[in-house]
């Protein structure tokens, strides 16, 4: 149960409809997730978030589904419930397999196992790499 | 400074070398970065953490580019520096360019912010989420 | 369901009921949260650890809203349900609004944010930062 | 070294000096940390973090120096060598004193153990807390 | 609800049997656990992952009990539910004592402490620690 | 460079000289890290700190070599350079082999793949390891 309370549409101020209305339109779909429904206790907060996701997630150099992915895997080093479940049905919505499910678990789990090992034995980072980035 | 000693080459025994020889080839280059010299105290613990990335980074649906990003996400989440390092030098050799790092940090930022938001206002997961994943 | 017995009242031993009357004592309450009846199982882990909350949230120079709402910041950070959820409570009672919380959200996800992208492109801290911490 | 090109005010174009005249004036000053000029390379990117940043770190029921301790809060939590610098500078700026500098501190850590005990033994949420977070 | 559909012995392939029958026989136990099953969904990963797992965790100079222990620490620095009360699970079959769960719990949070503390204060490494390492 | 100035013994007042004579008889040394002269700011913060510490690594059913490695694991997780460091020292002045710390690492990094994809699949405790946390 939230901490806060979430929002209906019915119960929502003229500002919060036309965010819910823009989330709908864009989504493709007829109801607001509870996420929404939370953030419109401020709906500065829910203006703000909410333009910022759909900035990052429905434009640029890298395709929908690989954005998602980025998300779900970011999500899960975080141990986001709410944020793994509502991407991994965006992303099957998009056309993540069970194939491509398998293939990006097993990249977040090999990564956070190199990452322990990394800072564990406070492993040095070589020029080479520090030089990479920039050249 | 690591805090195991680090195993160059020259004074490695058979076995590390021929795991050695292998990421080389594999990688096409002629050094090997610290992260093996320090695995190398342990010739399992290397064999097994190499053959796992071997298999995860190299084959399968996902391209490696896409990959090596959201390597670089799960490390970010996770702040690991040396691996952000590694793996922004090795995106980097795949091709990912400077759009591609801004639109992959802001789905990272934005991916962070709404997994606080989510846990901190314990939101709850929509129905529709949780069905979405295996139907 | 925790992984240890959670002991109530009436079956504590002498040293945990004086603990249990001290946090009802001092919260002004009349019944004992699940937190305390877990560490229970081991008298010392009890004593020390309400000790410190006890020493740390009610005196001081920051007020003691201000302390619940940085712990329910942390606590959110970390992904802990329990602590978010005992901590907005406690946070309600001493006055918190729903304005309150919403800025408090929108810091933290921001912090999130901002820490993703510091960390993610591995930005150095500027030397007036560094500075200006002990000047 | 971070892992993108930083941008100079002399190299930026107009859209990023627009803005970096919009730091520099919002926190008085004649300087840009290293965190924006990094976010540079991508106008959008850089706009809207600035821009998310200026509404929630500058108004609002919390004053700007409880605003700043969260900030530290969850940089803390989250490891950010970067944002615990630039932050605490910021709130030393905003009057921040040793003594509440370790009262901060005690929070964070007081909070980050019980989180762990919490986490550890898994316990549960007392439904008067549940409750709570919404009556 | 897991995100990908939960394999039962039943209606495994053959490669996924045998795997199934190692974990049964290396545990002595007569079913498998939901992570296996999850996993199942790539044989490669339920291979690599397992086979992982059984060389790490049943052979080595450090007893099974304590690597058990040094699994839940990890598991609740990370927050992971399933991990913690399975390895607790296994821990408890291994001999762990409520005594020993309170003594392991005391140090997961006064670690959880410090490390706040140190990142929160970014207080160097003393370099006599840091040659302490390697000698 | 830490956050807060670092006391040293010569100019510290005698609550703390006490605290830092006990520290170095207990570890037997000559010398105070870092840590506890960032804590040293607040008198009360060093002392609760510093008891915590004792009374949790220096005594109990768990030896001290396993505790350190317990701590190392919960550092490694958190990702807190300090802390590694500082404890890994302390291992190895207490016995720990270059064999146990390729053993420790490879549990840590195993524990930190296998929370990622528990989480990432929100695999669901199987009711078995629930209750055998209380019988």
């Amino acid at each position: 149960m939230a901490t806060v309370k979430l929002i209906e549409y019915e119960e929502a101020c003229a500002d919060v409809r036309q965010i819910y209305d823009d989330i709908m339109h864009t989504k493709e779909t007829d109801w607001i997730n509870n996420f929404w429904k939370a953030l419109a206790v401020q709906p500065d907060l829910l203006r703000r978030t909410w333009e910022g996701v759909k900035d990052v997630m429905t434009s640029g150099v890298l395709d929908p589904l690989t954005k998602e992915m980025i998300y779900i895997a970011v999500s899960t080093a975080n141990g986001c419930t709410y944020c793994i479940n509502s991407h991994t049905a965006a992303a099957r919505l998009k056309g993540m397999t069970d194939e491509m499910v398998s293939e990006l678990m097993a990249i977040i789990g090999m990564a956070n196992q190199t990452n322990a090992l990394a800072n564990g034995l406070q492993i040095e980072v070589d020029s080479a790499f520090r030089a990479g980035g920039l050249k």
